[in-house]
């Protein structure tokens, strides 16, 4: 068995292989029998996948924390149609093996320098100056951050930058919006686009084993962002009552669209909305292809909290592979 | 003054104008004191506007139909920040003047021919055959309607062509989407686009004077075109329980996304819940839009119905502008 | 123990038995502990009940796959009031043993001839000739699917024939709905009671062990059976556009009631918001009446899914019984 | 004109006509121009027809009273496809005309004799007997009421007597359920549904210009009933908290079937649930019946409140008399 | 008739007055004849009544600005058991007549300083020391318009200082709040009280004729005086991630309890909880008292927006002065 | 180790003890491994704590029943923050041992004296005289249970003697209140919080292992106390339908405010709306101290069901202490 040849996701059901991978999640639960197991989650470039340590001890809670690398062996199993693994021996890796953690997570399809070059090229249609300003100071004081953090704790872009992939992808929609229709105006939705979720650097703890912070609970990363861009007018002498630092604070607020969904005030700016729209298209699709991805032809996926716990259907072709080949 | 020179948009509020405009609504109302009045729009390439005709007589009411041509005396006056039609004189076209409908008639963007320019070459990229040939089908059969009728009785796109127009940006937006995600079956996505509001040409009366047909309203757009495929099944040949037809049905039914909004299955498929939040998305920045594109600066736009009750802001200065400019 | 005598739901809580029974359902689940279980139900003549199969090795589940007639020993016991089965041993039922399934399925009171005499009754009194003939095609079509089918996949009717029984249950209140009531159009509410759910042929898998199909899943047995209706217009040269047709395919979609139960559009005859209410009042009943006899007297029932998680009463003594000796 | 020849609803639209008729509610309205109008109901034995009153006086608002007999000239118009009755001329029946109210109200298809025949032989077959005796006092006590009230304000059995018909009418619906479902208590669904609504006679204010009472508001119809149960069973010395008498409240208490609607507790006894479902059912049909019998053939009737908001089609050939006369 | 002598709510309904006003509100509304009228508010330290003059001209709308003193001659009338003033006579006071507004003004039942020294008090009694310095100097920066405003554009509290007014009545039940429940934090609870609706000081545009501002509509009053919070963090060098600034800024983002209702967060500290719970039991009041004032014994008030659209019954004897007086 | 020394709730995390406590509740529940547990709470003077007796045999079910005195070797731990209790050894308290089970009953912070005298100063400032005989009567003849009941099953004041504490903080509260609104009727809010939740005497089965009885499933608490305020009228001769007697049943049938929580009728009285929101003040800041005080400092509580599900965070440093100490 050539370990280095394979990797996590590229494993067919009942396939067995020892595979060094990234501990990403390590939940210790009690089962209803009373003994404790862990649910684990293991990540390598080609993606994550879970599965349960049984009958765990203190030792192995102690001794199973995210973020270390292991050796497991195992193998890939369906369970309702889902993909999981099944745990078969596991151990921590050595210091003679492969045991850096940043070789094993998961990244979106772009590298860090192409998305700074593609976030730059996006400030860079900002026309409007202040707009501009503020933008480009808190994305340098959160880069770092920015574009190391996922998008969200587990429901979507769920990787290491998946943060910065998740807005870029709203602006390419973003300009074909535009395109469409120029009475939008493309500053005020880039800014927007842009700034939407920058909060979550300081609403997550990482991009490791994820949680939220205080601050997170408490305030939540629409208003915390939006405390920060009053800051930098202050900072910057903008005044924050000014009709521009409104509009953009307010596609910010909005950008959850429903105040069930934690805006505290709704879109009343037709870029709000359509910030919020794309906001929401872009999520669906990447939790949309996630599951399918996990899912056989000619099965429903598992069910998916995000979209209301509706599963989606992978149909037995792929239609769109015949057509490219085409 | 000379009546060729402007048309009905472009005149300043109390700026008086005699012009020829087509009636395209009509709505015989009775005030509290008992008295009929007629809610009249008007309509010329430029747009439409919207007044009342005071002190109706039976006399009145059976002159001005919806579909005439009438000579109007008025100016555009400001009614809670938004603009409408204070009617001064009113009285037919006679046979001697301009009296064409159809040379008063809003129209999108684009041309017929354009438009079907685009839908051919939209067709081309569906390369799974079946689907084509229904698509070919039903857009053939109802060509005519469908390059004529708007795409809802009132809320969005509701001028002539724009059931056409509507569908080929739902079709351009969807491209872009399927750049971004190679995932996603650009077949299944453009013949789901292209059939989804077919069946409004069954469930409208037209383009003028619009109303549901007795069919629209006991079944509704979203099953008369449904049924519609099942019966080119019928006459192509292709078997109705197929995955294939499935799929493509569904893509139809689940347009609307909720139960509540009509849909009788929410989208089980990648495809049909990017084609719902397409239309969505194409449907509320229209008429965010035409919204704001009748507020004055500064103020907020009237409520609209579809993006419940929700009005919009128009900012001071139009920063779209600007950003053009430079 | 003579195994003849009793059938399965004559026993008391605590008798053990042994009984020759068909495996109605299956459903593997793995424990807490990671050990598989087998959620069985059993059915007999006099009805079905359900117990767990603990620590169920590959073979096991391999073995006892629903359909198949089974030899158990165990009894009733009852837990939070509700009774289920215990079981004390399994296994397959040999070929010298009695082993036909058909002869364990449960049964509606009414065999299929009577359900036949019966449905021909209803049909003679059609008098709308369209009617009359769409329904005795669809009917005659599927006539095998619907007087074997259950009427739902679990909730209520889930007996063989439950589907015609339950057709046939609404159409006798119907009758007396309209003898109170005679501007109803007996014509019209008979074809919509008949046809309502007769796309559960084509929705569920079949009378065992009943799943959804992927047309089930994907279209939904309300405009399955609608767009049945359409192609049968289509070979019988009737115009679907016609207002007999529309009446009679609104009925069909609206039966659902509310657009959140999956019809597209709500009731707008007074004949199809009678047939939404007697389709729930009849499913409602059957839900109550199993449930509150699987219940000790004295007793609340277990909540049921299906009315909103509510639980039933089962009063100490039978007012039923002592009114009807009387 | 002979005025004894027809009743008000017997003419055709736009056939003018002098009768004199029961003004059965008088609301004074302010118009939006200030001034006062009346909106008035009228009623004879063959129903009810309404219309306004314009620049009504104070002397107008004083005279016009409802209860009065009045003479009418006027004529049935259509206001958007539904009937309403134009008053042209309008004053008091003076002493020597008919002018005895009692001769004008609408009454339901079965006199107080035939009622209470009904209610009679229902009572008999009530076997278990504190429930007989609890309602046989409980009828006794409110017989005038019940036999002259109607069923609601405005709703549905608005006519004289329809409290004592709507209770018949779910009584006859019951017996057909009950032969269904022979496990149904009929003693309890009879005694429940003959008690049900009988709290209406406390409730409102009576059968003319019908109010709620101010018990009606601050405890409503459905506790005032079971108070006095309770109230009767320390009269007749009868447990009220017996297990028969928790049964009989619970069928009064839950039979609104959703705490929204104002029942303390929702049904937990399946004969509180068809008393429930049976309510629903003859009350919709009622609603539907009225509001198509205003409507032409062809149109939709107007918004039914009752039934959020829905309007009914009344189709273009009455099938039902076709098949009568078959 | 002598002016001075009886106020605006003292006057009997039907008995006529001349009387000088401040006109507080001036609504321009079109009638259904197409004529303007305005519905105006009219206001003296007594309260407020409002009533409709009709038929306006341009002329009038110019003249009868809100924030003008007004003579009017007019009476009390009841219009469906609530009393609203009959305009007669209008005129605007001239300069020789007492035409200070600020003399008209209602006021709730303590002066600005009486309510000033009640918050210094408060600010006392919090012991927490950044908590106090944050408090103090927000009030103190915008005190002038914390005791000026009303607490809400027209729902409750709609008077001069009500904003104030309102704070310290939350407080005093506070007060009672901590000394039955020691474990709450009192610290805490009077900040929060404290700063809880100081934003409404920039969302509305004053106390006259008050409407939103374009930061109220865009932003919230809650999110604009938690922005400001985090502004005096740096100006006075706190660290606004500190658990201390988390745990005050919770509690003002938490105090409209819903996220429904416009807070990004739903209370997660016992204190938020309470101080939730006490805003909306005070507003309550006001709205109630207010309501029941305007109402006469034996009826039933108008309805309430604020409370569901809820009324409130008057009592025809008042129990509360009884039992005052024993 | 002393027994005497240390109450249940003084123990630190993982400190072994071994105490005689009181077995609270003992719910019997099934593992996914088909072996039974006992869900086991445990009481003492110093308050309660949860824990499960894993491995149950039918043996250990019959023995070990609520109400009984036992002697548990145990220790605290932490299970997500919240703490429970570890059982390492439990038997039966023998004769020779402390074993009377009232020794061992939590009680509010009152003894039953305080309480007595506290309800009789009350009912002291009851001044409307027919109120204060009723409340007298009811209180006198439910007064043990009254004393003695917990306020709920188990979400709030779920002590002995809850019910009376949970009835005088409220009072207290009300005090508050009507002096704040000198307009509020306080004889009326008073008598309506007295007997505002005496029903539950009737619907719960008693202060230990507490269910609800039949009338509690059938009737609830809020009709059941309904019913006897009628039936004391019976005997004292007051007119139920006197207004004061409709006012006094509107305090108690609307006091849970929103008829989806079970009142038959809205509050539509200011004393009644004051109730409701003080009733639900009370109970939210007992469930929240009580959740919040089984937190450790810096934790989130668990989510409490009576507060949709919210958890509440416990800040590090008790801010009022240190308030208190200064």
């Amino acid at each position: 068995m050539n370990m280095a040849e394979k990797q996590l996701l590229s494993f067919q059901v009942d396939e067995q292989f020892d595979l060094f991978l990234l501990l990403k999640g390590a939940d210790v639960k009690t089962a209803k029998n009373g003994k404790q197991f862990i649910r684990m989650t293991f990540e390598d470039p080609s993606g994550e996948l879970s599965g349960n340590f049984w009958d765990a001890t203190d030792q192995d809670i102690a001794t199973f924390e995210p973020g270390k690398v292991v050796l497991v062996r195992g193998k890939k199993e369906l369970y309702q149609g889902n993909s999981q693994l099944k745990i078969m021996n596991l151990r921590l890796a050595n210091t003679s093996e492969p045991n850096d953690p940043s070789q094993y997570v998961a990244h979106g399809p772009m590298t860090r320098a192409e998305m700074e070059e593609s976030v730059s090229n996006i400030i860079f249609e900002i026309t409007e100056p202040t707009w501009n300003r503020v933008v480009r100071t808190l994305l340098q004081r959160h880069a770092d951050d920015f574009y190391n953090f996922p998008a969200a704790k587990k429901n979507h872009h769920a990787f290491a930058g998946g943060l910065a992939y998740h807005t870029i992808s709203i602006v390419r929609l973003a300009k074909t919006v535009a395109d469409l229709h120029p009475n939008i105006d493309r500053s005020l939705l880039y800014s927007g686009a842009l700034l939407h979720d920058l909060g979550k650097t300081i609403e997550l703890s990482g991009p490791i084993s994820t949680t939220y912070t205080l601050a997170g609970n408490l305030i939540g990363h629409i208003v915390l962002i939006d405390e920060e861009i009053v800051n930098v007018c202050q900072e910057l002498h903008f005044d924050p009552e000014s009709e521009e630092m409104l509009l953009l604070r307010h596609m910010i607020l909005a950008h959850h669209g429903l105040l069930e969904y934690g805006s505290p005030v709704r879109p009343h700016l037709l870029e709000a909305e359509v910030l919020h729209d794309l906001d929401e298209l872009d999520a669906s699709i990447q939790m949309m292809s996630t599951a399918v991805e996990h899912t056989e032809p000619g099965d429903f996926s598992e069910r998916i909290f995000g979209l209301d716990g509706r599963n989606f259907y992978r149909p037995t072709a792929s239609k769109t592979n015949q057509s490219e080949d085409d």
